[in-house]
């Protein structure tokens, strides 16, 4: 029953040289691939409470350029904290306010050109998200927009607090693969992410030197405890050998990291027009362990690490704006970086 | 790649007369099933925050008879204070805080003998919180625990407004089976559910008129959107035609409601010795449309209909347990009911 979807139609794609900004002769929108959506009369973003009847979408969300999402609520609002300081927006205070107060699925905040968007843990919760995120980003008009997941992960063979910069997002068999089940169908979509973008932010990386940044595979998995090879969980079916066979089978295959959301991200975005990244911190190294006992201290710096390098990407990508171009969303940022 | 695995071991198993409230002549403990962990000195139970260390559990947890869980924080508070209430707890105040409060992931509240627990949305998200949860009933020596998932599910051919017990789980195909990758293997569970309990719970709802209960096969999915037929995500696919071709599939099938954490919460619940019932408010029909487009009021009053009748559940029990045993727990709050 399984089938490969064909992905990314000539019409859609993005035409005409592009720079490091993204920015070409014609405006890359995000765009949905539902022919049952612009016929309907109110979309109802129930999980956001958000919807194009009860909001200006446009007003609110036409200028977004960057959008970051992260599985923890209060990492999406410690990021969405520092990109205010960032952006010199500090004293304006009043943007950095939950969006999705009616809800509390998902927590989203706006700081200038940048969303900063929770999305629980898994692939179900992130592709909840990302499906009513897409639809908002469409009904706004946005265009041109990169977004990147900040996470955190266990690491292969790595020292923990390295980050890692998805090359390859890949499943639990080791292949760059998404099975979406439609209806009761099995169908195999591209996990593919941009590699431009990967190499920008690798580039980027350097300048910020004082963690250990690499490029690598990200094995995605339904399970933290027996589907990630964990001897604790309340579950354990399988030996320390063959935990450990497994995780240097994954290592070989290039895998240098492991979390739970980067194939359906990967999938989605790459359908609907955004350019995306996955930019996670290890916690551990799952060779030598399977807990995370790090120190609070640890953690939270750990956990900082990825927010600090796309912080300082999305300034270079404003800089540049400001500099080639008199794109909007970049101008108001400029003097103040 | 596939391969069944054997459940229940009759040395774990309840032997005895058992009596409504679950009680015997041998106490039924929460196991788990996995032989390295009674080997590890200390057990960081990290996404709850929690751990054998820090945290004396016996003693915080050792008389839990009930664990209410549920996708929303917000609505496991409600329950939460709801049950404070109903239990005459109310004055006291202190019990209905965080116990999690060091972390986002999962909220949990704890009112005298009742665990009221967030999981989040999705497969993923929910085996998570189940692992370090029976983990911790492990570590805390609790018995005779009964386990209630309360959700909200979308419904097939039924009112929006009616509460589906569930009789089976069940995946896209229609299954009675959770498929869980270990390693990279195919593991397939059953999805059997403690039939006594839901039709206790069901005679329980009878006494509860004032809105519509059944008991029915609850469908699974990893998707809200193109997994479950919806013709109103960011990606659709497939006609309206296919889409109620294979809902009125499900309809014949048996599927009464569908939601996305079934399947895994009724295998990993039978695996460690819970009896467990799903009980899920519908938000629609899905027969008749896709949107969640109910006023508030209604949505809020929905969401009560399962916590109202797990609360009489919880009461029911707890009169029966203090007139037929002497079962601490259930004692100093059978004055109040």
């Amino acid at each position: 029953m399984a089938q490969i979807e064909k992905i990314g139609s000539k019409t859609n794609e993005y035409a005409g040289p592009v720079g490091p900004g993204g920015k070409g002769l014609r405006k890359r929108f995000v765009y949905v691939k539902n022919p049952y959506l612009d016929s309907m009369d109110e979309d109802i973003l129930y999980h956001l409470d958000l919807g194009t009847k009860t909001h200006n979408l446009p007003a609110m969300f036409g200028d977004v350029k960057f959008v970051c999402v992260g599985g923890s609520p209060n990492r999406m609002k410690a990021f969405a904290l520092f990109m205010n300081k960032e952006l010199g927006l500090e004293g304006s205070g009043e943007d950095v306010k939950d969006i999705c107060a009616g809800t509390d699925r998902y927590f989203m905040y706006k700081i200038g050109p940048v969303l900063s968007i929770s999305h629980g843990m898994g692939i179900p919760s992130i592709s909840i998200m990302l499906h009513e995120l897409i639809k908002l980003l469409h009904h706004a008009q946005c265009c041109d927009v990169t977004i990147i997941r900040i996470g955190t992960s266990g690491g292969l063979g790595i020292a923990p607090g390295s980050v890692v910069i998805t090359d390859t997002a890949v499943d639990s068999f080791f292949k760059p693969r998404f099975e979406q089940v439609i209806l009761d169908n099995i169908v195999t979509r591209s996990t593919e992410l941009d590699k431009d973008l990967a190499e920008e932010l690798f580039n980027c990386s350097k300048e910020t030197p004082h963690f250990p940044t690499l490029l690598g595979h990200t094995m995605c998995t339904y399970d933290f405890y027996e589907g990630q090879g964990r001897l604790d969980g309340a579950l354990c079916s399988f030996s320390r050998e063959k935990k450990l066979d497994y995780l240097k089978r994954a290592y070989k295959a290039g895998v240098r990291n492991i979390e739970m959301e980067s194939t359906v991200f990967a999938a989605m975005c790459r359908l609907c027009g955004l350019k995306a990244a996955v930019v996670c911190v290890t916690l551990l190294d799952r060779l030598e362990g399977d807990q995370i006992n790090l120190p609070h201290d640890v953690l939270v710096e750990y956990q900082q690490r990825p927010q600090l390098l796309i912080s300082n990407f999305i300034k270079q990508r404003l800089r540049l704006g400001d500099q080639t171009s008199s794109s909007p969303g970049s101008q108001s940022f400029s003097a103040s970086l």
